[in-house]
């Protein structure tokens, strides 16, 4: 297919990265550039970047910023190496569910220890990397679109909670790849978005980038997917992922356990579409899966103004919940469509 | 139980209606006087009064405030009567889903066919009628309070969505009525409160009304009950109705299907909480109940502002779904906890 989207979410410019401000959207769509280490652990942390294929090239970014800070200090090739991996690791604490953090970050360590140049040298190599990674995520979306389209019905109405779209990657996207993909090849094929709270990734994001890209997009909020479907107007669901363990429970936005409950209801087919850096083979089950606890702010507050009293009211906010396995009817990757029994296809697919 | 809450909805003063405004709830809690049957019609519009069972009193009421009216005309009796049943009719199609509303009215048109008064004599007895259905509301709500609260474990954690408490009745509330008379056995139970998009009345109204009479309330987005089901954290899901059919099908405000799907994957129970008069025999199943579409702004503005692109995205908002009967554990009423199969047991309670 050759989709064309306008989105670019996330790019190194030199000596800083240009991001999309994910805060803002959809009331603008602007720019930021991050020109410090810090500033990237803010921005990851506070959702300036958002999305985990995204979060990965952030971190990456992180430790080029690091580097090109320690490189102004006087430090032996030696300090700055050590100093520059206690950076990089720190970047890993900034959000804790989205595993291709960890694996964009631990990319750039290799590059670091791996390599025999002096520290500018270093600091090169490091650009290269996250440059190599940049292209790299959008031909793997590329792939993930191809392999899902395969799947989508002529004409389907495709539900897809919170943002797993060019916004949550360097661009073109996991779950929204497909709809992109699909979309090229027949344009008749729509989606529905859950608004996603507290958040509103869907409702701010998914629906931003689709209507820019000219996709037909409807807004429901996220008790709502249960009504369209018994109405027979949902095909599928395609959502993205923040980590999958080795038997292929996912965890992903809060919401995505109950919209694959209410698909498995309907039966309805639901897929889940991630690079194969989303897999965390060291972790056997979702239940091992740490989840984030996010500001109660994200709850009680929209826009800045309280929605509910803010005396007397308990809040509790997971950021992700985990699907368990048997709800998920394919893992669409950029090595193809991972089915079960998963401990196999995803050995298999990772041993490629 | 004798569980005493401050609140008192709506009620009938002399002359004109008294309600909370409840679409400035919970940054105010204020009285407005509905002192004409066209604010009425627009009360009940605009949600200013909502829950089923107080929606009926408000109708009710809205027939006593257009009766006033027509009696400063200078019509015969027969005209009169004529007049104020169109008007009555009327006031019925201010909103569609809740039976209840059909209901009280439909009292009304009784008084006033039955009456062999004058035009005077009509509007006392429409007015006596009126407060007696406010009287019989509590009465009733607290009969399903104490039925319910049977089957409430030591100790629970309920979960409910929407609001059907003191606030959407004249005072005590249908499944918050359970959570209130369960509480007055055993303060160590305590209510997760969905929030309710998209017009919010769980982080709204639920929440508000629970810690003003001091009862445990913790606010979710409504996507998260899956998650807390899955940690083991809820005990019971207990929610009201805007109307059921003869077998038991429930119409209810929109996203309480998706919680009665996510509570059977979970083998919890889900109880029903209404008064007998929000059952309609009319109606065999919940496919012949009327779902109303609402305002496309309450999908996408909150608090006056927009949440999302106000161009290119398609918005479908229904008010209502409907939980099938075999999602049901129980339909609490005031006779008694009606079980499967419906058809039977509405029928047994509906000829007590």
């Amino acid at each position: 297919m050759d989709f064309k989207s306008k989105i670019k979410t996330i790019e190194w410019q030199d000596t800083y990265s240009r991001m999309v401000d994910q805060t803002i959207v959809p009331y603008e769509y602007r720019y930021v550039n991050i020109t410090s280490g810090d500033a990237m652990f803010d921005a990851i942390r506070n959702m300036i970047v958002r999305g985990a294929p995204a979060i990965g090239i952030a971190g990456a970014h992180g430790v080029i910023l690091y580097a090109q800070e320690l490189e102004k200090e006087k430090f032996t090739r030696e300090e700055f190496v050590r100093k520059l991996i206690e950076k990089a690791e720190y970047i890993k604490t900034s959000r804790p569910t989205a595993v291709n953090l960890m694996w964009a970050v631990d990319k750039q360590i290799e590059v670091i220890k791996a390599s025999d140049s002096d520290i500018e040298g270093i600091v090169e190599e490091l650009k290269q990397k996250a440059i190599a990674l940049e292209n790299e995520d959008i031909e793997i979306n590329k792939r993930i679109g191809d392999y899902g389209a395969e799947v989508v019905p002529e004409g389907a109405t495709i539900l897809t909670h919170c943002n797993a779209g060019a916004l949550a990657t360097v661009g073109y996207g996991t779950a929204l790849g497909v709809v992109r993909s699909a979309y090229a090849k027949d344009n008749t094929i729509q989606v529905f978005a859950d608004e996603t709270r507290p958040r509103q990734q869907g409702a701010r994001i998914t629906t931003f980038e689709l209507a820019m890209d000219g996709i037909p997009v409807t807004l429901i909020t996220d008790g709502m997917c249960s009504y369209f479907m018994n109405k027979g107007m949902i095909d599928m669901v395609v959502v993205g992922a923040d980590r999958i363990a080795a038997n292929g429970d996912t965890a992903n936005k809060i919401g995505t356990y109950t919209v694959a409950i209410a698909a498995k209801y309907h039966n309805i087919p639901f897929y889940v579409a991630a690079p194969l850096s989303t897999i965390d083979i060291s972790i056997k089950s979702g239940k091992e899966i740490p989840i984030e606890e996010r500001a109660h702010e994200e709850v009680t507050h929209i826009n800045g103004k309280p929605i509910c009293p803010l005396k007397g009211v308990n809040i509790i906010n997971p950021g992700f919940d985990v699907t368990p396995h048997e709800l998920i009817t394919g893992i669409i990757t950029e090595k193809g469509i991972l089915k079960p029994d998963y401990k196999e296809s995803i050995l298999t697919a990772l041993s490629k």
